[in-house]
């Protein structure tokens, strides 16, 4: 495996919000991994929002992703926030050394994307083209069904990955991707459903831990410092409306 | 690469749809792949459903799945459609060689299933664990924006990738899973929204035509007109309910 350390990966993602793209970033800051966040540079150095757009628009590009996020690793453009940690994974030291390990790591991983797109209908069940004020009695007979149903069947599904693998990390002796991905789950959904975090979390005391776990690395710990570290809105995919939350 | 074609995998997923398994189904038969598709076998053989619900509470499994369909490769038990496809790709010769057209593969399968989870949406915008009928309303109004925006969106998109990889396959010189999924997917579509995507073929002809390709080669032209093949239904992830489409 190649040493990624030494590479210059570059990040294409929406500079105004965690979104998706947070789960990249959450593993380059871990690792320590020389990167620049192109979108959120200024325009007037040729990167900004106008790089990321001339991406998306690029008609010659052989390979053409479909959306954000995306990352450039020397000629290589890939896209898909899962796919991303895949690549990235190995090359970061976050992910296992074996096929197997790494399988069930992406596994896991895509289970987050699936419990992500879940999570972000809870504001737009209807179409993420219009606003929320326009879809606002949807969203709400979604977030009820979600909180009751979905949001613990997957946070008990994660804490019994957790449980039998030991209780310390997801997958394997060590910290990879997936742990650094449940921090960001619990954070954005503890900002998004309080209410509902507060009831769940003597259930989920793992994942809990584990939030509080990697929070604490001293390169992500610095990171959540950071300016890097956008704070949570109501553009991302975490938002806090309180009348989608428990009462 | 060991050579999968010798091992017998087995496939666990729900016996009367199509659903996420035949995104796995057409890999497998495509390659003439050894398997079993457990639970459409009888219970009284130890398979059926109950072996797949078996396997679903299995409290002993360290790696457990959170959703159907699984693979169980030998000692192996993998979850997540795209990720199977990713771990048979190259055992079942249907993707690319080098690791960055893996990757490559892999990120178009991720957008299949993308676009799949918003298909499935259209009649299942507030919880999947509602009837239809409780939730037509909404269905009304997710699926006239779907068909008016995601739909083509994502159409036109595989069209392109099409034709920048020359219009014959999705990815590389060769058949690929991908390839495969593309049927899956016109197959579907044409099947549960018949007005939209005879409006919309004569705009995305190299998919059409893929479409035929793939329905024309011999172990999946077979596999077609065998009863292995379920029949679309009003269970599974494409279904026609005419209200939800074009007029």
């Amino acid at each position: 495996m190649p040493s990624g350390n030494r590479m210059r990966y570059e990040l294409y993602y929406w500079p105004s919000i965690q979104g998706r793209g947070e789960f990249v970033r959450l593993a380059l800051e871990e690792a320590g991994a020389d990167y620049v966040d192109v979108a959120r540079r200024p325009a007037r150095s040729g990167m900004g929002v106008p790089a990321l757009m001339r991406l998306m628009g690029d008609a010659t590009l052989e390979r053409p992703p479909f959306a954000p996020p995306f990352l450039k690793a020397g000629r290589q453009l890939i896209a898909q926030t899962a796919n991303i940690l895949l690549y990235l994974g190995p090359r970061l030291r976050l992910a296992p050394r074996d096929e197997a390990g790494r399988l069930w790591a992406h596994q896991l991983q895509l289970t987050v994307t699936d419990f992500m797109k879940e999570v972000h209908d809870t504001h737009h069940p209807i179409a993420a083209d219009l606003y929320y004020d326009e879809q606002r009695r949807e969203a709400r007979r979604y977030a009820r069904h979600f909180l009751a149903g979905r949001l613990p069947k997957y946070l008990d599904y994660f804490e019994r990955v957790l449980a039998r693998n030991g209780g310390r990390w997801m997958v394997g002796a060590a910290l990879t991707y997936v742990d650094l991905s449940m921090f960001q789950v619990v954070a954005g959904l503890r900002y998004a459903f309080p209410r509902a975090m507060a009831r769940l979390a003597p259930g989920i005391p793992l994942l809990m831990a584990l939030h509080r776990r990697v929070a604490s690395r001293p390169r992500t710990a610095a990171y959540l410092k950071s300016k890097r570290r956008l704070p949570f809105n109501k553009q991302g995919l975490f938002r806090r409306y309180p009348e989608l939350d428990l009462k």
